[in-house]
């Protein structure tokens, strides 16, 4: 037998031991990248379909720790802001044991009364992250993953789905009091550009004049001396993020209104 | 041995059988009476100090049902708007079984290792409700309670001091995405009072005249041809709610803007 089989073993027979029982971490990942909002879903061992990476809490660790351990796991991305929005337990397949839908093959190999199978209350956190940056690691239940552009998502495992609308609209009501954009667009960047952003994750058009001037009367973005040169007649002035002031906001909240 | 004595060591003993070990519910109810806000704490039987109303999720039972039960159990109400916010998990407290802090008389009753003492995780959610018109009932567990005012809140137990930071924030950032006000505020009332509300919610000065402008616009608040007689010279119009474009902005969210 394989390490690594013996590892998966371990923590299908001993692992309530180390994590808690009846409460899981479900990450919803969103990913933007040139005007694409995109999530990251993967496919469970011997489950038929998608579904947010996860993961359970050990015994000794925060809340929070947990749920960054298994970001971190997922997508060797540290130090990312991430969300926590509702914890999930109302919808009938968080409400029995999940044994029903298993396949034969994985009914064989784990009994039943498996702590993994057992009832589940679940904390989403989501992050925003450029997902061309992101390494994604796969692992024995974890097997495969892919991004799938939020204007075109399928029906996944579980409660999913409704899982995703929560989180999207949780990130988009986020934006009124949180800043974004910081790790999505480059160092320096056009007003056109970080209105793209905001437009996409808001699914909808901004005000082109009001939206620029809340950001820079909050004093999150500067505008530079310095122009884009992208060929054209009128070459568009630069901006960056005053990271001081956006972290500030971070912490402290804003009410931003365009 | 009385019944209701019977009733607790059962809970005591055989509790974790009907309920989740390890997870809990934590009620953060804000009470609005003619511009004061508040917050409901109460008395647990052997701890010295205050704290949130709370309660277990029982094995068969929705977290939003169980939530629903405890908060009707507590207040005697009923088809209240319960806002989940935050599942606490990070802090000292949470990080380990509290039996430190128990009373020797609790630790003489109850063993160190019983489910009750155990590391929880605690979904909390809020509410925000008319004091005036709320009967709150005690119990063996829950002895005592109190109103305070949210500008003058003791060092509470737990994390509870924490919980209610982000409860009220929550609320706060609530206000611009969900309309407030409905059993707050009388079947008829003027532009000022609802002013008021939200000025004593945001503990803020808003504009007078862009703020009932966006509820108009939204069609949550009409106004109605009759004034209200309050022995001045220039008598208030009175206004409304919409209750269906009221409920329909409560389900599909809105952004508020004044």
């Amino acid at each position: 037998m394989k390490e690594s089989e013996k590892q998966v073993l371990e923590f299908i027979n001993n692992g309530h031991k180390h994590y808690f029982t009846h409460i899981t971490i479900d990450c919803v990942i969103f990913g933007y990248h040139e005007q694409q909002l995109k999530v990251l879903v993967g496919k469970w061992i011997g489950m038929n379909g998608w579904a947010f990476p996860g993961g359970h809490i050990g015994r000794n660790e925060t809340l929070t720790g947990a749920a960054n351990r298994i970001l971190r796991d997922r997508t060797s991305l540290d130090h990312i802001f991430l969300q926590q929005f509702y914890t999930f337990g109302d919808s009938i397949y968080r409400l029995k044991d999940f044994t029903e839908d298993l396949p034969q093959e994985i009914k064989q190999v784990i009994p039943l009364d498996n702590w993994l199978f057992q009832r589940t209350f679940s904390v989403g956190y989501y992050a925003l992250i450029d997902y061309s940056e992101v390494k994604i690691k796969t692992d024995f239940f974890f097997e495969d993953y892919k991004w799938i552009d939020i204007n075109d998502v399928p029906p996944l495992l579980f409660d999913h789905n409704e899982m995703l609308d929560v989180a999207l609209s949780a990130l988009r009501n986020q934006i009124y009091h949180k800043p974004i954009g910081y790790n999505l667009l480059p160092e320096k960047f056009t007003l056109p550009e970080i209105l793209s952003l905001y437009e996409t994750i808001l699914n909808k058009a901004l005000d082109r004049r009001n939206f620029p001037k809340k950001l820079l009367s909050l004093g999150i973005i500067t505008k530079l001396e310095e122009k884009k040169n992208i060929g054209q007649h009128r070459a568009p002035f630069l901006y960056k993020f005053d990271k001081e002031k956006y972290d500030h906001a971070l912490k402290e909240g804003i009410i931003l209104v365009f």
